[in-house]
């Protein structure tokens, strides 16, 4: 068994909750919190929501891998390097233009202390990371592509829910059809933002709030919707509540090369996913598994998808994964 | 620089000397033929054609990896495990029910040679495997599915080739769209031989052969057309050399399935090859590099897709792949 300790119990730490039951060999021993043990509750009768204080003191040695759920703005590049001091880690920090120094700091914890680490791990960065790899090895001369969704992006949901006289907002994020037709086809296009992805804005306004104002606000905020075309529609409480409360997601990978015979090759790579954090939750759980195997191997320090062979995630001895997935 | 010699130049052998030229830190050193290399001449200039009794004799010590492009029925299962004895070596054995066997028979003449041995790379068995694979791992509740085409089954050819009265033939094996569309959706058919493919014939006459008994002979022959939907087309030699000489294939493999939380996702991994045996070759490529690492690493025995971490595929540092591919 592999005794798996949850920090965070948000979205993603629920999902990691419920993703430890469909892996028999996976056992939750806790879930770690900030706040006062007592005043949480969490899904799973029997295992006890403990002070984040153990974890600090070093105490925690039923666990063999904490799945550290937090943000990666604030939460994780503090907490991972922190436990990776520890214990065998795992974490999906997704800010790609900061994974170098995450790594480092990471990697020099876990070095120290004889731990294994995985950063970066979920979908994206993650399972597209490994698909954009392996397709990069195979075609070297040829394009990438990445669209993401349709799904919701809790960042531009954020951003519109701050802009004043929004009172709540979720917003999709679209792959435009004819750019990943194009890409499918083997034209390799040259794609800007704006015909890679649409903005779908669902947004319920305070009341007395101007729609123009509000539209105005939305269409020219910079980074987040003035590069693309965005569609704004409002809506009821009631409405978003029914019809938008969920979190999909999911997106495609392609490379689109040709061989040196100058034959074209598309590979593609895709997710559809009614939950992105649920989702997230069951690759960081089968990589938890990998963890602990390279931990009890002595293989220490930070690792990323790239660094583990795909067996490590599986449950099944290499016999089985031969005779029956080969 | 990773030294690789060939052995076998056929549709195979030839994609792998293209694909070398796509790879700048490996070399084409050779390619072995049972012939008199005198009468064999190869694409690449200043590259020797040498007799396979140099790798019999054991001196082709210019080899780093030997790959090994010989067919699954009769050469791989006798050529991998004797040169597995002697070089470190990659082969796309494709007999999926025979991979057990092929596998101890390499790891022990590997493991004795102290070498490194790699079976079933490609892309059925290979790249598909590894997605079967991860998305099993990530969602142990779900179904499989595996299509292939549309493309060219050259065992599906061989047999209506062999037909009395059929002077040339390509069959072409087609995925039927709404099965395909039925396991996108999550509904998780379960679906018959003939739900799932097509197989549609290109059939080239002998003189005074009879169309309707040649017909009849395809559409009820045992194992290759009697369980499927069957589309026979007669036309001439120059149509077929004109519309139908390539060697085009492809596929895809989908796992659908739910998180505990009862939300459903779905995996999708594709191919579109314009050339199965090039793409093959590519695959090939990549992997020997991995090859050569892991035996430098002393690293022995035979290997699958599966026990191989996708950085070791790549000419590029870990560093290099975690700022810009992950």
């Amino acid at each position: 068994m592999t005794r798996v300790g949850i920090l965070g119990y948000g979205n993603l730490g629920k999902g990691v909750e419920l993703a430890i039951r469909q892996n028999a060999d996976m056992e939750l021993v806790g879930v770690f919190t900030r706040r006062d043990p007592a005043t949480v509750t969490i899904a799973t009768e029997g295992v006890p929501v403990r002070s984040v204080a153990e974890l600090d003191e070093g105490t925690a040695t039923d666990v063999d891998v904490l799945i550290i759920c937090g943000g990666s703005a604030t939460d994780l590049p503090v907490q991972t390097p922190k436990y990776a001091g520890k214990y065998n880690v795992v974490d999906s920090f997704d800010t790609h233009a900061r994974i170098p120094e995450h790594f480092a700091n990471v990697d020099a914890a876990a070095k120290e202390a004889g731990k294994t680490a995985l950063i970066s791990c979920g979908w994206d960065p993650g399972l597209f990371s490994l698909n954009r790899l392996y397709a990069n090895c195979i075609l070297p001369e040829g394009s990438d592509y990445t669209f993401w969704g349709k799904g919701v992006s809790q960042g531009h949901s954020d951003a519109l829910r701050r802009i004043p006289g929004v009172a709540d907002a979720k917003q999709y994020t679209i792959p435009v059809p004819e750019a990943l037709e194009a890409v499918r086809a083997g034209q390799n296009p040259e794609l800007t933002t704006r015909e890679k992805h649409t903005r779908q804005c669902f947004v319920v306004l305070e009341e007395g709030a101007d729609p123009a104002a509000v539209t105005e606000q939305i269409v020219n905020m910079p980074n987040y919707f003035d590069e693309y075309d965005v569609e704004v529609n409002f809506i009821s409480q009631e409405e978003l509540n029914a019809n938008h409360s969920g979190l999909p997601h999911g997106g495609f990978v392609v490379r689109s090369g040709a061989t040196a015979g100058g034959m074209n090759c598309t590979i593609e790579y895709s997710l559809k996913l009614d939950s992105n954090p649920e989702f997230t939750a069951c690759v960081l759980v089968a990589y938890a598994r990998a963890v602990a195997r390279l931990s009890a191997e002595g293989n220490t320090g930070c690792k990323t998808v790239f660094d583990i062979a795909p067996a490590y995630l599986s449950a099944q001895p290499a016999d089985f994964l031969r005779a029956h997935m080969l």
